[in-house]
């Protein structure tokens, strides 16, 4: 593990580290912010959006206030594998920068686009180790990442203690970002897709777990429309009987202004559930 | 006045906007947050440090949700004027981003380097005409910004209510950025360069107008010994018998991550002066 830089935050240490990934089979950098104090901590994991580094968040959330003192680490990785040898796209929405979070089974991508793996099991191993951790964790991102954080939370049981979302991709297989990703990195066949859309894993059942869910969406988003759908999100959980919270908020837009907004009230939502704060 | 971006923050308005100078010459952008409610407001200005433009305070520097709060507009200028026609160096402590706010009177920077009366006027009357603006204002910044709020709040008599400042550069006069800053822009006779040392003038006593500057100053600030020097500042206040609150925090270096930490504070300290919050 390569210590990229070190800062101190709101009493507590900010890192950007960088590690050599099994899963993407590259080395992979994300940052982590440690409370002051001597822990052990619980973990949020935030999925950062199409195009993202780790850098976005990190820097432009505004995240580390409330998480000092509420007591919680924070982790922000990168939203694909990069560097030489990687396939990409010319595209923003394809390629690196954009993984969608799942495990590519078609060529060219399927070598290093693991997202899924890397997320759901080696970087909680390699953070988890590195951090005072009290082995509980949660997931929340944003659009791409909101994505992200509902699937993986609904497909890995026990993982995740809460999980929330910033104007996510509500449902994948139905929108243009979705659609184009999902072929490239899952093929043509549509049945293989459903296993990561968060709408029909909510639609069967597959975020029981979960005692609520919270979603915070702008109406000034000019994604809303045509790519986030959050309307699929509340039909899926109104058929599951599912809890949700789906807040809509006018004027805000899709951008981390939007996010350190409510970046604070979602980081209690987890607190709450993670036994912090 | 073009409107380069709207965004919703905090409840409030983020927006960028560019005009056309006179004291430059140049087009100039500055982000302005107006925090919700009918106003008027009192407004803060920041002045931003070496290679920034107006884009580094506001998405890094976490300042809305405690403006929103206070009830304060919070404006952040560019740091020089920038373009085509503008001289410029290729190092990053002269020339465009490094506009020292003063008014240059060497060639070639004369023409365009004219920050001082930017700030201290033309921006003033521009900002506060499109905003709800009570008249009421203060400055703070960064570094070389830093250095610009003490120096125009100290020679700008009843202009700002209140002044404080991150690492400032305390005595440009002497360290090596403000030495090479002030010999291309004010030219080689020092005795000119006395007018725009923090340090100079508050020994003189120019700072008596203000009941207190809050300085804080992180201690793993790689510019602290070289360039920055807070203990001259602390000299020249001793001397004058000015009030100042200089802060050294272990571990802080010199990045917005240390900015964001203090940042609540010191918009409450220039509240508190505004009779705002």
């Amino acid at each position: 593990m390569e210590q990229v830089s070190a800062t101190m935050v709101f009493g507590g240490a900010l890192r950007f580290l960088k590690h050599a990934s099994k899963a993407t089979g590259m080395p992979m950098v994300f940052s982590v912010f440690v409370p002051p104090g001597p822990g052990p901590f619980p973990v949020v994991y935030w999925l950062s959006g199409l195009t993202c580094t780790a850098n976005n968040f990190t820097e432009k959330a505004g995240a580390y206030r409330t998480a000092a003192e509420l007591g919680l680490i924070v982790v922000a990785p990168d939203t694909s594998p990069r560097g030489e040898g990687v396939a990409d796209d010319p595209a923003y929405d394809l390629g690196q920068g954009a993984g969608f979070y799942l495990d590519a089974t078609e060529a060219p991508w399927a070598p290093h686009f693991r997202m899924e793996s890397y997320i759901t099991d080696e970087l909680i191993a390699v953070v988890e180790a590195e951090v005072p951790a009290n082995g509980r964790r949660s997931v929340f991102g944003h659009s791409m990442g909101g994505h992200g954080a509902l699937t993986l939370a609904m497909r890995h049981k026990g993982l995740y203690r809460s999980v929330s979302a910033f104007a996510p991709i509500a449902s994948p297989t139905r929108c243009p970002w979705g659609v184009k990703a999902f072929t490239a990195y899952l093929g043509a066949d549509r049945d293989k897709w459903r296993a990561h859309d968060a709408s029909h894993l909510m639609a069967e059942g597959a975020a029981r777990d979960f005692d609520d869910i919270l979603i915070d969406q702008g109406l000034a988003d000019s994604f809303l429309v045509g790519q986030l759908r959050p309307e699929l999100l509340e039909e899926a959980a109104r058929a599951a009987g599912q809890k949700l919270t789906l807040r809509r908020h006018a004027g805000y837009d899709h951008s981390y202004y939007f996010i350190q907004t409510f970046l604070s009230e979602h980081l209690a939502f987890h607190a709450r559930r993670l036994g912090a704060g």
